[in-house]
């Protein structure tokens, strides 16, 4: 009889990965995933650079390299860092990882034993909180309302909760709610972080995809006691299948994510590093960015506009000014588990709420996924959700 | 005050990236890596299989995917895996890792709680040692002969000992030693394996660079019970730039991995996979691991040659049949560590044998590298080794 490791018992497959696995069938409107527009995609100049990497570094780009990753790939990170997110860093405090999931599993074994605290917003993302359990932590979820986590809650749970090992939050842009939190809210969580010096993983994977407003400056901007790892990711800005992301942190920390990624996979891929180095030196990654946010903020304006014409006024929802996702709740009566099945035969698809929360419960809610979808399905899309939700209502009010 | 998590302890940066900053000067003699030879990068066919694969499926190529991998490139290396190592196995039962230290990252980590005990020849992989670390286990090295693991002493073993996990081991031109189980060795061990029912993670990263006598069957092929977790990799048969690697399991286990992967890194690169699936489709990988051995063949032959021309008597050394290492035991009073940076000041790189063991002592034994030096290089710098030992020997002699 095969035993297996306790942390195990944790981890199971992804509600929204078997989701998704159904909801590719060409005829089904899908809500549920996260990707990027494939259409977007740059191809040709992916292409171009990629030759260009072959051609001049063919040695260098098939070979192992180092762990921390690409000197120049780095600086250029650094660079973006400062235009985007207002973080004056270097490339020697950066690590580049296989995607930030991976940024996220390095974060929890960096700093989490079995049985101590994560601290994490409620909702939050599923694939972090998967990540984390692998770790075997206790999870704390504090309380959000439009502009974030309730700051007076995080202090509450801080003064008096031992074995608190790390903060997990998303201000820009969150998924799952699509909601950002502002200025002050930013300072206040600073100042309560500084006084009990706990680390901060700040996950920062939408931030650039803003439609309106202006770009709040990272919660790693503020640090002034190098508490916040930054963690940022090239699969929403560019392209996901390369799998590269980065890790921003400094000193001690951020040896022991070098550490922890020697033990874990030796080095994120030398030619992915390279060809993405490469696009940025050859191309406007700007002018790309904007190609996506002008497509994505034209799907936003038809899903919440539709959302608003369309969903029953029991239906609460975010308006989301940027990223990839927008929130639903419902009357807790609906499940919206037994929803998703009713919608997946009508051909519409969507994330269930359950799953962004780490305690049971919190059957009402819905993520909604607006990036990967035309205007015109967004909109087939919605009105349909909006009918079976007004139908499942009626059935409950009989 | 930062608190870092228990496992962290246990994670330093490795002796051997270290070492290998320092090689990486063009004037050094570096048998201390474990690279391929640049030089054979089959660099203008995979230009060509990436450009396919952009034009064809570019959308595809940079978006996400499965977990477990393409179906296509699964069914590929389950082709391959029956043509070179006996094993018949399917897609169904590989899960594609970014390299085969994720492999092993995961193979620890699915089995492996703190305090648990791994069972690994002496010497064994630094960098599995390493990535095992990362679970806190405790180490059981079984002694080796030149036929590899010794059954005897592996039974006692485990007819004593609680909470072995997993036994790890590399029959195929160990990483360092360079040693190849022979068939009866794997027999009797399936047969230990069988009764105790522990799991076995057999690592393969050189079984097909063969370069002289016949394939061994794995031992994954002779595995009744599905207790053999099986792990190959492209980064010594094609390049190791894109961190492209699988585990073969099954049922319950494979199960696990995929969880695991999933909570970890979501998946491998969808356009690495891509790449070098079509290159295998467009291109013969036996032609080029046939050129890969041809070449290594000859650097194996002048780095043995020259070892017996001009290496002290008191040096024993092991004459690899395959894969890139060959290991050098010298008398205990020769400290190997303190060799290397004479050695170094000489501008040659070799990697102490104190890191392949999970005690301490083990001072006096050398791994070398053959593959990525000419034949020349390394006919001189097995020649300043040999007379860097003959100087130490005889000081110790004085």
């Amino acid at each position: 009889m095969i035993q297996f490791a306790s942390r195990m018992n944790n981890l199971k497959g992804s509600a929204i990965r078997a989701l998704l696995a159904l909801a590719n069938r060409p005829e089904v409107l899908s809500f549920a995933g996260g990707m990027p527009a494939p259409e977007l995609f740059p191809i040709d100049k992916i292409k171009a650079a990629t030759d260009a990497v072959l051609d001049e570094q063919g040695k260098v780009a098939l070979q192992y390299s180092s762990t921390d990753g690409f000197k120049h790939f780095r600086e250029q990170i650094a660079a973006r860092m400062e235009a985007k997110n207002g973080i004056k860093t270097s490339a020697d405090n950066i690590l580049i990882t296989s995607g930030s999931q991976q940024g996220l599993d390095y974060s929890a074994r960096v700093f989490v034993d079995p049985g101590d605290v994560i601290i994490i917003e409620s909702p939050s993302y599923l694939g972090a909180l998967n990540a984390f359990k692998a770790c075997e932590p206790n999870f704390i979820a504090i309380p959000t309302d439009d502009d974030g986590m309730i700051m007076e809650e995080l202090e509450k749970v801080l003064a008096t909760t031992e074995r608190v090992k790390m903060i997990y939050v998303i201000p820009d842009f969150q998924n799952p709610s699509g909601r950002t939190w502002p200025l002050e809210r930013r300072q206040k969580f600073m100042e309560i972080v500084n006084k009990y010096e706990i680390p901060v993983i700040e996950d920062n994977p939408y931030g650039e995809l803003r439609y309106e407003g202006e770009n709040m400056p990272a919660l790693k901007s503020m640090d002034t006691k190098g508490l916040v790892v930054f963690l940022g990711t090239f699969s929403k800005i560019l392209a996901p299948g390369y799998r590269l992301g980065w890790v921003c942190a400094e000193g001690e920390i951020l040896k022991k994510y070098n550490f922890m990624a020697q033990a874990a996979a030796l080095q994120a891929s030398t030619e992915a590093q390279l060809v993405v180095s490469k696009f940025i030196d050859m191309y406007d990654l700007d002018e790309h960015v904007n190609t996506i946010k002008d497509c994505y903020r034209k799907r936003r304006d038809v899903m919440v506009q539709t959302m608003e014409r369309e969903f029953p006024p029991e239906a609460k929802f975010t308006h989301p000014n940027g990223g990839l996702f927008a929130w639903v709740e419902l009357p807790d009566y609906i499940n919206t588990n037994e929803m998703a099945k009713i919608c997946m035969e009508r051909n519409v698809a969507y994330v269930p709420g359950d799953g962004f929360f780490p305690d049971e419960g919190h059957n009402n809610c819905i993520r909604l996924n607006y990036s990967c979808m035309s205007e015109e399905k967004i909109e087939k899309g919605m009105t349909i959700l909006g009918q079976v939700m007004k139908e499942e209502i009626a059935k409950h009010k009989g």
